[in-house]
């Protein structure tokens, strides 16, 4: 209970009611402020980075993925889950280079946000990565198919601009690395 | 098909697998760019709408809202489903004074994204909202419990800039206004 906080649902039992391959959904009881209760479904998932990684010539290495669940493929920055065990920055540093090739000397982070504050358990934590090391050693899983895209960054702040980068990951990654830039200078 | 598109993956088959009250969980079979066939599940919900509405004195007016999914109680736009047969501007201004008590009397867009890209087809809209009227009319769902937050503009994108805000669209809503701000000095 969190009695200063007159808006807090206390969670009083958590039941698992969907067991997926990749994603589960739990029922959560919970008591309402009012002294009722009520119950609410949450999608069960692991947390989840992306990092946007940067070369010294000012060009952001993205990719290319498509996306079943909106039938739409995404220009995106490299994003996963965290794997049970793993740092979140290990883990950004990890599918930056499986997915474009380019691995993070320096990780900046940027933001941890509630990635579906609404009906998800999961955060999501952004990196800005520097310091690039052309490893080339892209490896996805069976099931994944992306294509790595190099640009200028100004391109990809053009993009966000004109509504073509529509996940916010990236959108935020794009705004923020930009902030950061405008006030180094 | 989209066989311009080497990344496509085509949905040979959609089957609910979860039927909630809130939520549902659908697993689509996809045909692979390689052929194969594999399994996706997305959660099946509703398009989705947040305005940030400031009135003629540049104040914003935000309401605090406790998340079970993530256990938080967090400070936000107001937001909400679309309702079927609702337009999203019509739901936009229906949320924003059913939550704060000011109706908007013009909506700019900001964007449209995909809200989790990754596990739902839910989309959102986010707007820019003013000519606010106070019409006081609040009203919330039986199990629904907000607290209406009026704050100046500026007080909000420091909460952003200092991390306290963690939703994605509340910080899309003040970054983009504060981006649109400007640009009209």
């Amino acid at each position: 209970m969190k009695p200063d906080d007159p808006l807090f649902e206390n969670v009083t039992a958590r039941d698992r009611i969907f067991e997926g391959k990749f994603l589960h959904v739990d029922k959560l009881t919970v008591l309402l402020p009012d002294g009722r209760t009520a119950e609410r479904e949450v999608v069960a998932i692991r947390n989840s980075v992306a990092v946007l990684p940067m070369d010294a010539e000012g060009n952001v290495h993205l990719i290319r993925q498509h996306r079943p669940a909106i039938g739409r493929t995404l220009l995106e920055v490299p994003a996963g889950l965290i794997d049970p065990d793993e740092s979140p920055s290990d883990a950004a540093i990890r599918e930056c280079e499986e997915e474009t090739g380019v691995r993070p000397g320096a990780l900046r982070e940027l933001i941890t946000y509630a990635h579906v504050e609404g009906y998800s358990t999961a955060f999501m934590t952004l990196y800005y990565g520097t310091e690039l090391d052309r490893t080339g050693r892209i490896r996805l899983d069976a099931n994944e198919f992306v294509e790595p895209v190099k640009l200028p960054f100004d391109e990809l702040l053009s993009l966000v601009q004109s509504g073509q980068i529509i996940d916010s990951k990236t959108i935020l990654c794009a705004m923020m690395v930009r902030e950061l830039l405008l006030k180094k200078d």
